[in-house]
């Protein structure tokens, strides 16, 4: 009889169906039955690559981790949610006694256990185990896509409020239209950003950034033959300066710069389009290494900062944000599968549209038990 | 008869003395006879090159921006000092009313009037006027020397103590022992570091340091054949790491790196072995564009700060703590030259050490009043 | 011939209109012919007592410090403003040069010249001077009554944004339902806050505050016989946590107390009332002392801040924020005068209301040139 | 036959020896073998009235928490001591799940379990467990005596080094020297404070602080007849000033006040003395209502916050600061007690001096198994 029907990279390309057992918990944990998985690009890297930078799949490990379910058992020292209840799910269970862990820095635990982040299982299953301070009641106003939308949105709102600080009236640049960079111009239009320029190579992912969160939109510029990255980025900075009329000081400085493209001339460009004074987040993973502009970051003085996942305070704050209707997930999700389409989900995720030809921005496979149609 | 006989740059390499006329001074002006100047590697940059990045001597300019002297004429509204105090000069006039300078960052206002960056001129002349808050009285126990020496230590001090925000028993790694890395190693011991580690290739100069201000010291080893920047970096952090006993989390890990050299491989070091959560502080000027370890600051969520020139509150503690006697400038001015000998001094500098052999740490241009050996 | 016709306190409850020379200008200054002028409890308080804690008003002082106006002269080094320019304008020029104004915090410079803070005259009359970098150029779309109100919102900006530094999502109080106390209602509501809560004594201003910025109002309760303040506001604040379901932690606690009544039992009542590890800001001024419950400010680690006038950025964020549309200041402008009329509109705003009963949150006064009925 | 020794207070007054078990202990916990424990103020608070604040002793309750010893058990995942370490312990576990936990302020934790704050019991005992990351192994060169005092020592570093985030360099005005003034003394001191002024009414306690950490002392004057206690403090902060020679703003500034005596005219006074822009932290607990002057701590924006106990990082750095030498700790202990002379401690610490009539800074009790006079 299968209870725990789980979704299992087994090797490079060698997705399973397994029947797992269903987890134990302890007094402090709740065991969730998922019913909505988003799927993210480190997914997908995992299924095709094996590994993402020394994280290494080695044995079987069930994907997943952008998820929400409804709470289906509870330890007997549970007191913040009950059976039944509809909850979001903070997949990094972390060891709260580090010194990163006990400072406000969870994030940076080194024993943190991660939802399929090698060995770790996700939650791609019926049945999830986590502590019960990870299960977040979702507001009666919020669907159980949503839920599962609170895992990139916490990642892009670690960044923007927490890592960044954003303040009111804060002109923002965001490098990169996919899933996190949509949501860090979200949240720096909820948070009261003043500008908010998506930046992208892909002129239908600007038009959807402007419909839905972006103030202004920018195509970089072809390579020119000849050109070193770093001029070609000098080139791209100084037509953004000239089109949209962005200066070093001033009302029309950009104050921060969220780079969710991991690409080395994005990276180069923002650099170069920062305020004097003014901050740069890395939030988006490409190369390992890059080429910046060091002398300049040391004359402007910029605050150049890494943000990794979520810490104290993300998830609440983005259900909060979403629950208050100043966050809109819904525009996000382009696709949805059942459980039993989790390949073709990953596939589709993969080619970045499906065959009908719509671009994916996210999407969701549902829980075995739950329709795609069943938000 | 020569008024203000100064020594000024014609062009590359040609440098000359001028009788230029005395300057006038505003009412909230002094004007000071100017009796100690250090040579700055930028000085000398400027001798060599005629630039550094897109400051260019275009018109003759006079040399020199870390002096103290005598107020000899004071404006009608000042009142901090009076004719014949003992003062160190900062050289940067800001504009006071820009964003940056009400903000508190004066370091970033793009029309300071800074010494001998072009166009303006220097402070290697009899006499230099500046505004009178940034003349400070020498206490008694700091001689003219040491007055010159506040400019650099400033620079340390603006970027162990302000940007880095250095606290109580940290552990501190400085690239780079030239002036600059050594007052931040000194900046850091004053402050409170636990570990103060030197690296630097020349094991004479971390000999020195180890005197002067660093606990442990560090030779980075040779480059091998075939190994990338980025491989050979990885292979010096490991051989820190075991060499030194660093470790990424707890007492033993580096919470912050100071990068005074401004090579690409000390760079990048410097981020590899910053503890998780660390901060990297960069003041030392190089290669424009420099490589960097950009998925692992983003995984460590290191926070990565330019260090310039320095800002309001700087020079005050650089002069307290040498007061104090926790930071001792004397042992750095090795070399010293009478005003008629400036030109060897500057070659002397440029060659990194005197005819004798001595290593050139400082050398200290008297002012044409004022004997080499009269401190 | 009549110049500058100016509205003149003489001694207490003694004002006057008088004919001034018109202020010749600096460089680096600009004459404003005065539009509107805002009246300030602190203008009331001059004429009726004569003096504002250690500010005594010796000699005649024109009064009025909230006021816009059309730029009629700039100096010659004016750049940000031209003749014809509607601006707001900042009352208080500040010397630059001391280790306030220079590190950020101008608010605290011990030389500021203050409209209308004895002995330095305001800006009640035709003309005004002030340094160009303190006169704000108005968008379009801002009225010169919205440039006065520039005033009170830096007010409200410096100690909900600055001070306070409240994030989005956020629980505020606000105590008096005054026009500061409105306008950190708007703050705080532009922000993000979640919950903004007015407590007043006075129904009519809550209900005032509901319709304008906050969420939720409370009137506190009338004293009992023989019970103390500290009794009082224990009780009042219990009454306030039952009413309104505050909590000392979690999404329903007070993150943010801000007091805009100087009154000793809201200030007790707002300690009691934040959060575990909130803050409180004290911007009313009232009585000189107050008691205030220590031991639980200590032991709920409450940071308590006092926020006066405006700093750095302040004038900037309320302009940008009003004209993005995110402050209405249009409905707390209750009462206009022409600028003969200004007895009558010191009047009025002493009573708090007119003849005809209305309530006054701001009266206006005209400049002479300017009708009351035209914006 | 006698496994745990307890030292326990039944009631007002009313103390025993009590056969306790030996506590089990769990997998992340440690038992320890408590050899040395200071007596604290709110020990003989809890011995004289049965209750502080809210916290009321309504069953036997062991005495203690400022203890030091020796490991003697370990759980199994314990990886940070092993049996035989010498430790100090940290006395208050915390839940660790919520949000004041996992964002960095565990001192606010609602659900603490803290020795000797009732209900639970203290460290008075032959054993006594806690979470194997609050016991911190003692450097070589430090005492069992000195890892007693890392309690107290915290508690001067919270407030001191994390709540006021004291620099390098500024003035520091403590009132109340008794043992947590002058470890705050001591803190301020190795943190690189320029002047450390302590204040006390009793000479003899000035002395020693002069001797131990501070650079100046003061004695309060009497009152006088008809003076209001306001009036005294506002006559008491201008004899500071003209004594000791302290200004509002520059270098004879007080850039922290702290205050460890929790009487009403050192609070007033510190709030009047404090500079312009300072900041205040309160740390002792006193009175629980006290009249404060509200206007000037606006008209300054100050910065007034309140310190509890200890947080992230505060037990590290203590013991740290005191093996590097900056903090002697010896010289505070004044008395050493047996096991079985627990209640003559109390009572010695009560009266403030032995029957030889030395005063009393630090009590220290052995353990049942170890000499007071073996350190």
């Amino acid at each position: 009889m299968s209870d725990n029907p789980s979704f299992v990279l087994r090797a490079v390309e060698d997705v399973v169906y397994e029947d797992r057992p269903i987890p134990d918990i302890f007094d402090d944990e709740v065991l969730v039955e998922v019913k909505k998985t988003g799927i993210c690009g480190s997914d997908v890297h995992y299924l095709t690559h094996g590994r993402i930078a020394d994280f290494v799949v080695e044995k079987p490990m069930v994907l997943g981790h952008e998820s929400s379910g409804i709470v289906s058992k509870v330890g007997k020292k549970v007191k913040n949610v009950k059976v039944g209840d509809r909850v979001a799910m903070e997949p990094g269970a972390t060891c709260r006694v580090c010194e990163d862990c006990k400072r406000g820095k969870y994030e940076l635990c080194p024993d943190i256990v991660f939802a399929a982040t090698p060995p770790y299982d996700g939650t791609l299953a019926r049945y999830y185990r986590i502590p019960s301070d990870l299960a977040y009641k979702l507001p009666d106003n919020l669907t159980l896509e949503d839920g599962a939308m609170m895992e990139p949105l916490s990642v892009a709102i670690h960044s923007v409020a927490n890592i960044a600080g954003l303040r009111s009236n804060q002109n923002v640049v965001v490098f990169g239209a996919g899933p996190v960079g949509l949501l860090c111009m979200a949240v720096a239009k909820a948070l009261g950003a003043s500008r908010v320029i998506a930046v992208d190579i892909v002129k239908e992912r600007l038009d959807f950034a402007k419909s839905y969160a972006a103030t202004e939109t920018y195509v970089p510029p072809p390579f020119q033959a000849g050109e070193s990255r770093i001029q070609y980025s000098q080139r791209n900075a100084q037509q953004m300066r000239d089109q949209l009329g962005i200066e070093d000081r001033g009302p029309k400085a950009i104050d921060l710069v969220v780079d969710a493209s991991g690409a080395e001339v994005s990276i180069q460009t923002g650099i170069l389009i920062a305020r004097t004074g003014g901050t740069y987040v890395q939030v988006g993973m490409g190369t390992p290494e890059v080429t910046i502009p060091i002398t300049l970051l040391l004359i402007k003085e910029i605050t150049f900062k890494g943000s990794f996942r979520y810490g104290p305070g993300d998830y609440a704050l983005a259900i909060a944000l979403a629950a208050q209707g100043k966050i809109d997930l819904k525009p996000l999700i382009t696709h949805r599968f059942a459980f039993n389409e989790a390949i073709e989900a990953f596939k589709t995720t993969k080619a970045g549209k499906s065959a009908d030809g719509k671009g994916v921005i996210k999407a969701v496979i549902s829980g075995p038990d739950v329709s795609p149609n069943d938000f």
